[in-house]
């Protein structure tokens, strides 16, 4: 199976698609991928691992980095794809290889952009942070994500989804002392301590900011709780694992002082943390961009890798196709629809 | 090592204790015990598994059990026995191998009992109550177990604590709905739910009644809590463990239906239950036994075999060397006192 950036966009997709390539089996994908690139006279194509960088050097006032991971959840016996009417369902359907397919075609097609441009396939984005791509390129070669804006072709049912929120997470533990439970008065009941930390979360009203002109939806939740020695001793401990979802006008240490507000009196040990992303729309090629894509842009939610972009200094938005809330599905599908859109939007802005 | 009921009580203590029995190796010391209770011409020995009931068949008007279990909990680095001052420390010698020797001195010694006596020891009480023999032959040979009083020789500090409280364990479960955790007004927090519950448990108030004329105390406490998906899932179960220790004046289906009315509106799932066991110090062989011991008999709190003869139709109470409070603990000990206290209170009492 080879892949051809100039054929039918269904068909390259799904070839994209076929090609499997859970978290740390990207090499095949990467492969192909750098090969499909490498006869475009008008790209210089980086290799970095498994991430495949490839950019114009032609001089212009302005760079724009469009990036896409490669790599998808475990298949679920969702591949190879199939096409059932105007969808095609299958493993990356949705997260993210319509995003890669469209990549992949206006790379190809885009030989006299209007912007500089940096296309970055990338690996390891569906596991832990650490192990990311980006993560190691941002330290050991920053200058190759550089750019005045940033897209990242994640699924936003093929509209534009601006910044992200951040995330913040955190246990708080209430304490108690040990006792046998048929004496329990000589004991003191942690767990039913945890009552009053879980009234608070349960009456947390959750703000939504409006932010660069986007409305963003904060969550305070717990996420998990764990306590009790035996059945038959009163428990000492009780921890609670809070996840803060966070609008991005706040930056993790607001997010954080934040909540030590909500919690006040319990010590709260922070246990990850990742900052947010301002949707940057006000920056000048964002007004362009919003002009081809067209429709009102949204908040994201979730949060994507546009905080790293933003981290750096480059303001970035989401704009892929496929529903996000398809993603990781074991039926997750991609209208044929939004490959058409999202690739004709990115011609006509960057084109 | 052999044991001499005949000699000194504090040697006959310490060979006992010095002879390891936790759980399921009980055989050398019931071995020995059967030794040396062989060579009593008063006295018919049985063997039943690691079990030795010996018995006296004088037509007397009344029988008397008098109970004690060999097992221990595991040895903790506190093996053999040693002593400091007027306490002798070492695993089983609270929890009970002093009621243990006590029984021994006494079956030898008690050749002309006022009532006739049956001495259990038996095996395999610190583990699940189906492994306990004396659920093996209350099923099989309850005859064994007949009598008109009985004493369990537990530690009670060489005082009588009546009958002993029940033990009901439930789970209550909260339901929600899983969504994504930056997306959290799409689910339903079953965690945060649950602080409804572990308020109930907090605010309510355990009761203390009198049975019998001893005072109990109950307790109704969370004895577990486990709930989440992953951190960045609402969660949709929380699941609370909960222990209610009740005073012998209720039922287990009275306990039961006490729990449900303080937590009405959810379901109650029923784990385990054991019935308590009254006072029973109103019954004639009682009145004498009280007045050889001396002192106020208090309630126990802690769950013990002597519901077992209760639901036998057999009244009981506990009374035995050291402090319940250190049963269990690796620096558990016995004073000597106690042994001598609990021996010749017996030897007055069925003298």
């Amino acid at each position: 199976m080879t892949l051809d950036p100039r054929g039918d966009l269904v068909a390259l997709f799904r070839a994209v698609v076929d090609i499997e390539s859970v978290s740390g089996n990207e090499r095949e994908l990467a492969d192909q991928i750098e090969r499909a690139l490498r006869d475009s006279a008008h790209l210089e194509v980086l290799r970095d691992g498994d991430t495949v960088i490839a950019r114009t050097q032609l001089g212009r006032a302005e760079r724009v980095v469009v990036a896409g991971h490669l790599d998808t959840v475990p298949v679920a016996g969702n591949l190879p794809s199939r096409v059932e009417g105007e969808l095609i369902y299958g493993r990356g359907t949705c997260d993210m290889k319509g995003g890669v397919a469209v990549m992949l075609a206006c790379a190809v097609a885009l030989r006299e952009p209007s912007s500089d441009l940096t296309w970055i396939f990338y690996d390891h984005e569906e596991v832990e942070s650490a192990a990311n791509s980006l993560t190691r390129i941002a330290a050991t070669r920053p200058e190759l994500l550089a750019g005045d804006f940033a897209v990242l072709m994640e699924p936003s049912n093929a509209r534009i989804e601006g910044g992200c929120q951040g995330t913040l997470r955190f246990t708080v533990t209430t304490t108690g002392r040990a006792a046998h439970s048929a004496r329990a008065w000589m004991g003191h009941n942690a767990i039913h301590d945890a009552a009053d930390v879980l009234d608070r979360l349960r009456n947390h009203q959750p703000e939504q900011p409006e932010v660069d002109g986007l409305r963003y939806h904060e969550g305070l939740n717990a996420v998990a709780i764990e306590g009790g020695i035996a059945g038959n001793v009163i428990p000492d401990r009780c921890t609670i694992a809070i996840n803060y979802r966070f609008a991005p006008h706040r930056s993790v240490e607001e997010a954080k002082q934040y909540c030590r507000t909500v919690l006040d009196g319990y010590e709260l040990t922070f246990t990850d943390a990742a900052a947010g992303a301002r949707p940057g729309l006000d920056r000048p090629p964002a007004a362009a961009f919003l002009a081809a894509v067209g429709g009102e842009p949204s908040a994201k939610f979730g949060w994507t890798d546009v905080a790293r972009f933003s981290a750096l200094g480059v303001p970035a938005v989401n704009f892929g196709p496929g529903n996000p809330e398809k993603a990781h599905a074991d039926d997750e599908f991609c209208p044929v629809a939004d490959l058409f859109t999202c690739r004709d939007a990115m011609l006509r802005w960057l084109g």
